[in-house]
């Protein structure tokens, strides 16, 4: 692990426990006898009991407030995965995919088990047909191995990085610190400025969730961003040195074909992926098919290698209202759907990303479509949002969508920042991001009844309804703010148990009628009946 | 008109055009020829095209950013309707309901026609069938009418008013203005302070939008907040002073019966709505039928008089995801249903009102039932809520449910600040409720396609693919953060035109790259075909 000048100066990130919070490890033994030490975080309540959470803050929160001792951002954090015996390749492949396929539990699939509070052949079942993935790069050591599929837990995504115009190194790891403190299940680090591959190593060596990345980001900068200069081998080499890095995930927008590219022209806003506006562009000056497409099976083969997870980008993905499931992002998902059959016979796993932009009706079918076309591949969605008409407020857009698409099966979310068409995402976005996100994670986990998922709800409104203030604040997913909030109109520590607050005041608190009633009713059995 | 010195020291509120904006008035001639001055908002882009906007906002944004010479809260605004001529009672209800049944086209429903840019016809129709309601009491002259119906754009409603614990006249006033401001298509009067009369005087004196009031709060202050000292007369005497004023819309929690409060036993958060506590408590302290039910007749004659609209409250709504679609909650319903009738028969108009909390797989059957029961009455819903566990955020988790139940029918959205459980919202609150609102509302009226809804999500996403930023900003539900958003990385004017923001910097952004490929596929025609 190489380190630069910009990293050494960045050594604080933010530590300590979240509000009331303490970090546990349940002791779970691994396939070998391994001690897998699964992380949860435990929240403590003023009644003596506690609710456990999923917790995918890494050692962060392990540590003091004042955690610049103990944290060096320098030597990275601990290497969780290094001390695990993995099985033996099959047919060539050391991937999750083929251990699981060959019937064999890995330590990776007895810990997400234990995080997801399942039984392992569940994971290991899904994992074999190709419903989930669980992203670990051999070279990211660093990671706690989490699931991504529709059995679980919905996942989220935010991401990261540097653009040119703004940004460093110490920031875009402190960013990803953040995002996973507030419950980011990965990070995705899209760096297209300076710096690229000492920001990406600082994030790796650093970070408890699996990274993604987008390698023709980096090969663009090789190229001095002329997508015109761009060439298999100087992709191939930068897949290669970010499979090297350790990085977890890559989106790899090989669907574009130049077939594709007319079908976007009579688009309100052609092409609005990144990834996907340069494969456009490439193939169109070189009137050849994408090189991505031609060259895919070599891809596989070198995913394998570190069982790197594909997440096949939609690159054609729709940029406004009026572009949903239109026939360029059809054409596009049909040959994902393709890809992934490649993929899977060479055992790497793979995701398949979708929109975008999409009206609330159209939401669903494109998991059904996806789920469909792509044989059940975990889908992963930026978003979508469901109308266009509300930049700076484009969480909420999309957070609508997200839910609806989770509740369709989506297996992780991306997250998306108030700052969504309009300017790099600072740390405050990052964390309205996440838990905006996880609350369309949850709310879909609700509606698809995923077992224990409402026992934190119960809790919270068991809580609220008992006044006990400072529980209300431990058990929201950003307890934080919610404290503060209360606090703007009342912030003596006796408010904390008293039965009102500003909003009714103490007259008029129905929740406070309302337990005088049941006290009441208690007392006094009703003969009354319904009809 | 009385006024108090509370208000005569609170002659300023928030005035001036929206960003790029002009109102503008379409002159639409009435029945008996009365020139209908509808208002619009006027958006003007710079490619010399604009899109006029349904406004809400009354007389606020035709005047100067400094107002204060022009608009004095003590006088009062513009007395639209007071000119214009209505048609003679039908069978003793001077009501749009009344007239509607009679086939009499009113004032109000060809102004609401124009707003909607439907057939006068159309809106006739739906309030002669109870589907949609016009709430203007004839002593509310200020009010630009307006329709609150499944056929139409979904509505808004957002809720002020002081508690004993904070907030002044002044203030409330302005919260009225500045929601009205940001598109708020009803406000509802919850004051449960001092001052409640003067308070709402100034509201009413002040607002283009129809008020709404919960009448049993004002009669709970005057028995000084004993729910077992209030009685039919008090209850009664408080209704006609809130009709004399000139309140559009009651809340009448007439649902909650004596033989309905046993329901609610085993639930974890009991009664949560303020009203249904209160009548819940009576009933059980008297042990006798609520009085609202007992006397809704004698309530039916004195709405009528006035035209004021009943808002059928649910009193019994769930408070958390564990107490969703519960017996209590729909008892409550069928009973909703049974009164609807009884007001229908007195030519009253009726909305009915929802949850609440409510996970995403229950929410549309809140809408179905409402609909089946209440003989397809307005659904007017509060949220609801998805998941119990976010408070600082229930702005975002109702959202959701708020879009998807708006999807299912529901004519009027009541928003949910992100002070939702936590305290009384600010003004900041009130914006960012509303704007949440207008995005749930939107995304529901897309998904429903209803007419013209997708027209200006199509012109900001031109604007967008252009890099036109200020037509961008311009046509946002908030043009002020999408430009502050903006402006916080790229502040100079010369970055207005340019084709890139901080997200992806110059070299990156898509909308670029698809820019140019656009032209070059145009001057390139291809003779490429999809599968």
């Amino acid at each position: 692990m190489t380190m630069t000048s910009a990293q050494h100066s960045c050594h604080r990130v933010t530590t300590g426990p979240i509000m009331a919070s303490r970090k546990e490890h349940q002791h779970v033994e691994g396939p070998a006898g391994e001690d897998l030490r699964v992380p949860v975080r435990r929240i403590g309540l003023t009644d003596g009991t506690h609710l456990d959470v999923y917790d995918t803050s890494g050692p962060y929160t392990a540590y003091l407030e004042d955690g610049s001792d103990l944290h060096d951002l320098t030597v990275g954090t601990v290497r969780t995965r290094e001390t695990w015996t993995h099985p033996e390749p099959v047919g060539g492949a050391a991937t999750q995919l083929a251990w699981a396929r060959a019937g064999t539990v890995t330590p990776e699939m007895v810990f997400v088990a234990a995080r997801e509070g399942c039984d392992v052949e569940l994971v290991r079942s899904e994992v074999a047909a190709g419903r989930a993935v669980i992203p670990a790069n051999h070279r990211h050591p660093e990671s706690e191995p989490m699931i991504i599929g529709r059995a679980f837990r919905t996942k989220v995504n935010a991401n990261i990085g540097n653009s040119v115009v703004t940004s460093s190194v110490a920031e875009e790891v402190e960013k990803m610190v953040w995002a996973t403190r507030w419950g980011a299940d990965t990070v995705m680090d899209l760096s297209t400025g300076a710096d690229i591959h000492e920001t990406r190593e600082a994030i790796l060596r650093n970070s408890p969730v699996p990274i993604g990345t987008v390698p023709i980001y980096q090969a663009l900068e090789k190229v001095k961003g002329d997508p015109e200069a761009l060439t298999w081998e100087i992709y191939r080499d930068t897949v290669i040195e970010q499979c090297e890095q350790g990085v977890d995930y890559m989106t790899v927008h090989a669907g574009v074909l130049r077939a594709h590219v007319p079908l976007t022209s009579g688009r309100v806003t052609g092409i609005v992926s990144r990834g996907g506006a340069i494969m456009a562009a490439w193939c169109l000056a070189h009137r050849q098919e994408s090189f991505l497409y031609t060259h895919f099976d070599e891809l596989c083969e070198i995913l394998r290698r570190y069982d790197v997870t594909f997440s096949l980008g939609d690159g054609l993905r729709p940029g406004s209202i009026a572009d949903a499931n239109d026939d360029a992002q059809l054409a596009e998902l049909r040959t994902l759907g393709e890809l992934t059959q490649v993929a899977r016979r060479y055992g790497v796993q793979v995701m398949v990303e979708g929109p975008g932009h999409v009206p609330m009706h159209l939401v669903a079918e494109n998991a059904r479509l996806a789920h469909e076309w792509c044989d059940d591949a975990p889908f992963y969605t930026l978003g979508p949002l469901t109308t266009d008409i509300a930049p700076g407020y484009d969480h909420i857009t999309s957070a609508i969508g997200a839910a609806m698409i989770a509740q369709a099966g989506t297996a992780m979310l991306c997250y998306v920042t108030p700052k969504e068409h309009l300017g790099l995402p600072d740390r405050d976005d990052v964390k309205v991001g996440v838990i905006t996100y996880k609350i369309a994670a949850h709310a879909a986990d609700l509606a698809k009844g995923h077992p224990g998922a409402q026992a934190r709800d119960d809790a919270l409104s068991k809580a609220r309804f008992e006044f006990r203030w400072h529980d209300q604040f431990a058990l929201a997913l950003d307890p934080d703010t919610a404290r503060a909030f209360h606090d703007e109109t009342l912030p003596a520590e006796p408010a904390k148990t008293a039965q009102f607050c500003s909003m009714c005041g103490p007259k008029f608190c129905s929740m406070k009628i309302s337990q005088d009633l049941k006290l009441s009713t208690l007392s006094t059995p009703s003969t009354l009946t319904v009809q």
